[in-house]
């Protein structure tokens, strides 16, 4: 049954899912009633541009301005907002109540108005909101989040103004490293503190290392395993501080909090709406527990495809998608989300990493799973061909059934493409033996013709089908397995052995390997390794043939420094 | 039954099938007698970096030498004979006849032997030959393929001994065009000759238009839609001449044939082996007729998973998973060849082109089945961050079932991520709505929230939901559509629209439409265009629920120009 009157809906949230929804409903509806209120002062801005505004790498905060209210209310005939917040919810009477600020500068700025709207549907893209932790000094007018454009504003002020010249990121994550990437860039002394062992905690250890050892080289000082107690303010006499766990307390003029964000769900759970561990609770249909309610966004919790869980998900895409999908199913049309697979990327300085689906520690939290993975070091593009440079790939993979579980890709150029493939590859089921087969796009300026993609399919493949063991350098280091318990082989050549090698490693060359297997004691369990683990894979193939038990260590010795391991397979502290 | 004696295994052909047949087999049977022979003085090279040798861009054809025969013996205990040439095969002895040639120089230069192989398993993998048109004058010694690496020095030691300055290349497809962008780079004047209408005819031809323009911007002169009737040599009084049809003839010091290729069948076709049309007929484990003998590589026709038919397909990646294929099976692996989806990449100077499944033309080709396409211009990375270029993106689809049957990518920067999204998509049986799902990598170095591919789907998803049609520039150029069947309307502001628009359209506003709607015949059939698609896929869904008939301009004024189109929509010839 329709009815004739136009559809009253109200959009609370301006930016990627709330304007999303807004003009993918007006090109399915002509005729509804389409409001959409915005806390702050601006509609859709790129809010992943605003670490680049803040160094400079984006010349000015006007160019992350997507749209505005005058071209968005000119070509869909939204009512467009802004400096409104909204106030509660009554489902009963199914309105609304907003606040509009008076001032420019919006809420808690100047004077305000209440007042009510009816709805139809309403759709929530409130978005998170930074998570502070709870230390003394949290709220001093030095620590800024780095999250909306008033927020750059606010901090470029204050560096502007105060002369800020160290400076302390709180959180190693997405945007505490693109916080700290372009402080630097300012000239600010940076120093970024995270309270897990790496960096990016969602990957693995030794993926990121190159990552941090990049960071040590711009001169950004890491701060790993250690945590803030306290933050004092700068005073007219004396310098900020921030006082840490395990560490000396660091002079910080300015303190950028990035330290993960909490979904908004005060209001909808005032609302009596479900709320889930970590966000927001949806259907497929983005509807909350009332029908009449969507929730879209950061603000949500949505299915992870891999973790089989749902989890928030705070990325720019999934919300745009999410809003689409709310007007669709308001317009009448039944399109189905599909959930999540955390594809995520980040550069730092020169480096970047991927990541899609889950690290090694995600994936052990899985009851029952028996997980692997591989990792290979192909050029980004034809070796041969100038510019090429090394890219770390790894998949992980269900042992049982070769299904992709997880991809990271590391490296200074081409880490997204791979990414992307992997995200695809993930998002249709693929298997390791899958990527083997995938027919990607070949010339010397763009990629091999064993592709990456190809290349860890195969080694992959190989260890799905029985042909190779391997072990990880992390396992080593873990203490999953003791370096002690292998006669270890090294198959490289005397120069390169003599270069640097694992600590207790006879060198074979593997041209020499098949003359030489009677120097090799058949009762002991022998750990092959090269390079980049090719000549340790055929040695592999050799020795497993003539009756030897033998495993590969994944990645070669490139993987032992590129991870940050001793040669006794031992993490090594960041020099810095 | 297993025989205790080792196999013999002779793999004719040591470059990319062969030699990935020959390391894969011994990693899997370590004492089988591999031998493999190769016509030419060198093994397991990167033929495709050859174009880049010639211009420098490589530095040295020593880069291209992957391997050589001594670390494939030492490493693979493989026996390796270059300079050494299939003859002929006795199926019924199990035997092959080769040919050993003296002189470094190879075949035809020197001395030779012949000599008997044994084999229990045989492998061809002699790839294909260049194609030769019947053209008076082509087999003079100042015309030139550029396949292996001795063409490569016979080129180099020409140019250099005759100082050849003008330069015709046969033939505008990869190594056609890659032999001209080189060329060129050693200061050579270059004509490109193509007897199709356009530059890669496996492509759309609005596609490659702005390939077609950056020869022209490199001077490089191009002649589409020609044949060449005669080639007379340089002589000490008179230039080197090339005859034309439909054209004036070309001075020509040297002539470079890039006019296909042909696969080598002529040996196994006198064994009594099936060929098909196009190459050697395999089945999916590359078992030629015989099933004692496989082939693989550029001289086999495998099946084209979207075009449901056996092709020819010359590509390094397919033809190196084939050997490792025929590996496979002869040590008792049954790993299926997939077959194929076309995906290849290409580079003329600034620009690129990559390409996927089938094009416009192929499809038509089809009996039965009805397929669409749409065009966007995405940024390659977020618009706002720096070094943001535009990529056109296309994907051709089944318009009964959405299911991806091709994707076309041009651009400057990033073309070769979207193809291989677009590969693994297709490979993965998905439809345009699956894209619009897809979950890729975003930062703002990297990508779009909305990513390029997501919108591709989404503009794809728009027409098989019935949201909206399509027509394309190509459709009035090729008489398909009339624009005098349309008013078409520019959705553009006044000011876009007085910088140039389709001819005859009328000027409205996209934020004037819905209160200028009386001034739109509601008889017609409406035409909407904007710049690149999306303001007139609004107004098409503000007209459409307004009662009117409305068509959607593919891709905007954007494609118009730049597919090389007239502002009534004919194609325009290139300047030169």
């Amino acid at each position: 049954m329709s009815t004739s009157r136009p559809k009253n809906i109200v959009i609370a949230g301006g930016v990627a899912g709330g304007m999303s929804c807004a003009t993918r409903l007006r090109r399915l509806d002509e005729h509804a009633n389409i409001t959409v209120i915005e806390k702050g002062p601006y509609i859709s801005y790129a809010n992943c541009g605003i670490p680049y505004a803040l160094g400079g790498v984006i010349e000015s905060d006007v160019k992350l301005h997507v749209t505005n209210p005058q071209k968005i209310e000119s070509w869909f005939n939204v009512n467009v907002r802004t400096n409104t917040e909204l106030v509660s919810i009554d489902r009963a009477a199914k309105t609304v109540s907003v606040r509009h600020w008076q001032s420019p500068g919006g809420p808690g700025d100047g004077e305000s108005q209440v007042s009510t709207l009816p709805y139809d549907n309403l759709i929530l893209a409130l978005g998170a909101e930074p998570l502070m932790p709870p230390i003394e000094g949290v709220h001093s007018s030095h620590v800024f989040n780095l999250i909306t454009i008033p927020d750059l504003q606010h901090i470029q002020q204050y560096i502007r103004t105060t002369k800020a010249h160290t400076a302390v990121v709180i959180g190693g994550a997405f945007i505490g490293l693109e916080a700290a990437e372009n402080l630097q860039f300012l000239g600010l002394d940076v120093t970024v503190v995270e309270h897990s062992a790496h960096i990016f905690p969602i990957a693995d250890a030794d993926m990121v290392r190159p990552l941090e050892d990049e960071l040590v080289r711009y001169k950004v000082k890491l701060l790993t395993s250690t945590s803030v107690t306290k933050i004092t303010p700068p005073t007219s006499d004396l310098p900020g501080m921030l006082y840490l766990t395990n560490h000396d307390p660091l002079q910080a003029d300015i303190v950028i909090v990035a330290a993960g964000i909490r979904s908004r769900t005060s209001i909808p759970a005032a609302a009596g709406l479900a709320v889930g561990k970590t966000g927001v609770s949806v259907n497929e249909f983005m509807q909350t527990s009332d029908p009449c309610i969507y929730a879209v966004g950061d603000m949500v919790e949505t299915y992870h495809r891999v973790l089989g869980q749902n989890v928030r998900l705070a990325l720019a895409g999934p919300a745009n998608r999410q809003g689409r999908l709310a007007a669709d199913h308001i317009a009448g049309r039944k399109t189905v989300y599909r959930g999540n697979i955390g594809t995520a990327i980040c550069k730092v300085f020169g480096q970047t990493i991927g990541i899609v689906g889950l690290s090694r520690k995600q994936l052990d939290t899985i009851p029952g799973l028996k997980h692997e993975f591989v990792t290979v070091h192909p050029p980004n593009h034809a070796g041969y061909y100038p510019g090429s440079q090394k890219l770390v790939v790894r998949v992980h993979f269900d042992r049982d059934t070769g299904h992709l579980l997880g991809g990271q890709v590391t490296g200074p150029d081409g880490a997204d493409k791979q990414t992307d493939v992997l995200a695809v590859a993930i998002t249709a089921g693929m298997s390791v033996e899958d990527l083997e087969h995938l027919e990607l796009a070949y010339a010397p300026p763009f990629g091999s013709a064993k592709d990456p993609i190809n290349m860890v399919g195969f080694v992959a493949g190989n260890v799905m089908r029985g042909d190779v063991e391997v072990a990880h350098p992390a396992d080593f280091a873990t203490g999953r397995q003791m370096l002690g318990d292998y006669l270890v082989l090294d198959v490289r050549s005397v120069g390169e052995f003599e270069a640097g090698h694992v600590a207790g490693a006879v060198n074979i060359p593997l041209g020499e390997l098949r003359d030489r297997l009677s120097e090799l004691d058949k009762s002991r369990k022998i750990l092959s390794y090269c390079m980049v683990g090719y000549r340790g894979y055929v040695a592999c193939r050799i020795l497993k043939q003539e009756g030897f038990e033998v495993t590969n260590l994944d990645g070669g010795y490139r993987a032992v420094k590129m991870g940050g391991y001793s040669d006794d397979l031992q993490v090594v502290p960041l020099r810095q």
